[in-house]
This record gives structure tokens, C-alpha cells and sequence, in this order.
């Protein structure tokens, strides 16, 4: 290796090795302080850098956070690589919503997400590319589920997925991120129950009878 | 009247107007800079009083919004009595999440709404206040639609209504808050539709069958 190709190289990793630092800092710092007092000057504190470090790579505290869910993401700390599908529809959808009950609630993931969600609610931008690159790929896997239980008759021919996944997950993430209720796995249970139930009566065979295709 | 008692009255009035001023001033200015570059110099500016006499009624500007949003639901410009009651819970629903989509669209709302939100999120004290003083009677009023719904015997008799009420609101509010899709008149005829039929295939007669009480 050239003296020249070297230096390049360990350019590159030190380049690397401060991404990770700062993406690192800012996911520890906000469950310290808080959203509201996070600041890229403290960032950079804890990281060792300079703040224009910081700012030559990203435009705002709001991005850090974004590129650290990513990386999280990334590295598979965050979801699974698809969802658990026993072939029991109900039983897995409470499965699912208890773990991210527990991740909602879990003071590591909380203020993190707060700030995530904050952002998203602030900047339309950063909300798009939220949606394409996080909130997406994670999409899919719930659609891969939601139509496999379609195909075994466990959800309705005509379901509008998208509609379906905003039922299931919707309550559960507007009830965390504006407090309006107590947020527990008895909770995930029965929205999970009530949305493949419906609100309306049910007649006795209604649950299991197959519609028409 | 004696001379004191006018100097008092014209006291009380001063502080009055001021706080009107103050919370107008607010809503008004976070509609026009958003909420991030909302401060207090910029509302005491708008409304022509010191910022001292600002944080000497308010902690943050979080609190000030929110006695903004509760005088104007206070001054009836926000939400009716009741919700619409003709007899078909479906057509009422759908008339209802209609509305709040056009409210949560509308420019005039949306940045207030979304700063409100934020507040919520990242403050729990706030978080309790709103919970009581402003959802607390709208979901009263909530309540009251779907237990009359009940009695007709259009919802189930088992249903948790807080569960069924997270299921029918919760959706819209989640999408708009983390602009997760197009918030569309559609969109909310869709979730009332779906939550009230629920996710499985239901039997022909399934629809309006009456559960066994």
C-alpha cells in the first residue's frame, strides 16, 4: 500500500470512527437532558469533536438524532427481520405490540423517540426521509404479515392495509407520545382484540366465518 | 364607586386585556414562525407588553400556548356541546373525523396544534393539565355518542369505550402528527369504517347481528 493510499484510508476511518461518536453521543445525551436541552455544542462535548464538525455534516440536532435511529437501525439493535407469524394472527400482533410497549416505556428509548417524534412533527423534510428509510422498511414487514393472515382468511379480502396497520399501531403510538392514557401490554392486548373484533356487535359466528371472496 | 375600588376594577381590567393580548399574540405568531422560533420576546413584542410580565404568569411558552388553546375553546370558537346524534353512528363518525381532518389541515391550526403537541410530549406536568382541562371533556363528549350508540345496540357490549375511542381518533391523530400518509376526507370515511367492522372477514349478516348480552 502506497504512503499516499494509507493516509486515505485512515482519513476515512477516522472520518468514520467520529460519525459513530457523535451519532453515539447524541442518542445517550438526549436520554440524559432531554430533547429541549439537547444542543450540538454538547454533542460535540461528549463526542471529543469540534462543533463544526458537527455542523459541516449535518444541518441540525433534529438530524443527528435521525442518523443515530439509522445507524441503530443498521447495526439490528432496532427491529426484527420480519415479524413473528406462528399463524395465529392475534396472538402474534400481541406479541408484537407488547414489545413496543416495552421499548416505548423503556427510559433508554423514550426520550429518543420523543425527540424523533418532535422533529418529524416540526420538519416535513426530515419527516420524509424518516418515512422512506425508517418508518418503510418496517412497513413492509407489517404488510408481509398483515397479507399472509389475508391469505389464510384472518383479515378481510378487501382490507385496505394501510388503513389495517394505522389501526393497529396508531392507538398505541398516539396514546405514548401525548400521554393520554396508561400505556401496559393489557393495553396492547385489547387493541389488538378490538381492531380485528370491530367496534360493532359481533354475531356469534361473525369472527371466524370467511366473507365472500 | 369609590376612587379605590375603580382603581381596582380598572386593574383587573388592564391585566384582562393583557392576558388576552398575550395568548392572541401567541397563537398568532407561532401560526406565522412556527413553533422552534416561537419565543416569549417575540409574543410580549406582538402583544406590546414587557416579557417580564409574561414569565410572570407563564413558566414557558409551552404554558402560554395552552392557556391560549383553552381560551379559545373557553370562548366556544373551538368545539361544539356535543357530537352529531341522527341515529347512525357511522354517518356521525364519519362527519365528525371530516371535520377534525379539515381542522388539522387547516393552516390557521396546524402549526398551534402541532406546537401543543409538542409541549405534551416532552412535558408530563403539561401533558396532566391538557389531559384534564382539555381532552377530559371532549372525550365526554365522546363517550356520550358512543354509549348512546351502545344502547341502539351498534356497538358491542362488551366494548372498552376508551379502547374504542383511541381505535376511531387515534389513527388520524398519529398520522397527522408524524405526516405518516395524506390526511384526506377518504382516509377518515376509511377508519371509521374499519374500526367499526374490524380487520377479520365478518359473515354477511355479521354487520348489524346483536351479541348475546
Amino acid at each position: 500500500m502506497t504512503t499516499e493510499r494509507r493516509a486515505t484510508a485512515n482519513a476515512a476511518r477516522r472520518k468514520e470512527t467520529s460519525r459513530r461518536a457523535i451519532l453515539t453521543s447524541a442518542f445517550e445525551l438526549v436520554q440524559e437532558v432531554g430533547y429541549v436541552k439537547l444542543t450540538i455544542e454538547g454533542i460535540a462535548a461528549r463526542a471529543g469533536v469540534g462543533k463544526q464538525t458537527i455542523y459541516r455534516w449535518w444541518p441540525s440536532k433534529g438530524a443527528v438524532l435521525f442518523d443515530a435511529f439509522l445507524m441503530l437501525s443498521e447495526d439490528g439493535a432496532g427491529e426484527p427481520a420480519a415479524l413473528p407469524d406462528t399463524g395465529d394472527l392475534e396472538a402474534d400482533l400481541k406479541t408484537v405490540l407488547r414489545a413496543t410497549v416495552a421499548e416505548l416505556t423503556d427510559p433508554r428509548y423514550d426520550e429518543p423517540m420523543r425527540a424523533l417524534a418532535t422533529e418529524i412533527a416540526h420538519d416535513p423534510e426530515l419527516a420524509a426521509a424518516y418515512l422512506e428509510r425508517l418508518d418503510a422498511p418496517l412497513k413492509e414487514l407489517k404488510r408481509q404479515r398483515l397479507r399472509s393472515a389475508q391469505r389464510a382468511g384472518q383479515l378481510a379480502d378487501d382490507l385496505d392495509l394501510d388503513v389495517a396497520m394505522d389501526l393497529i399501531w396508531g392507538p398505541l403510538l398516539n396514546r405514548w407520545l401525548q400521554r393520554t392514557g396508561p400505556l401496559t401490554a393489557e393495553y396492547a392486548d385489547r387493541v389488538v382484540t378490538t381492531s380485528l373484533n370491530g367496534l360493532r356487535p359481533r354475531s356469534p359466528e361473525g369472527g371466524s366465518a370467511r366473507a365472500g371472496a
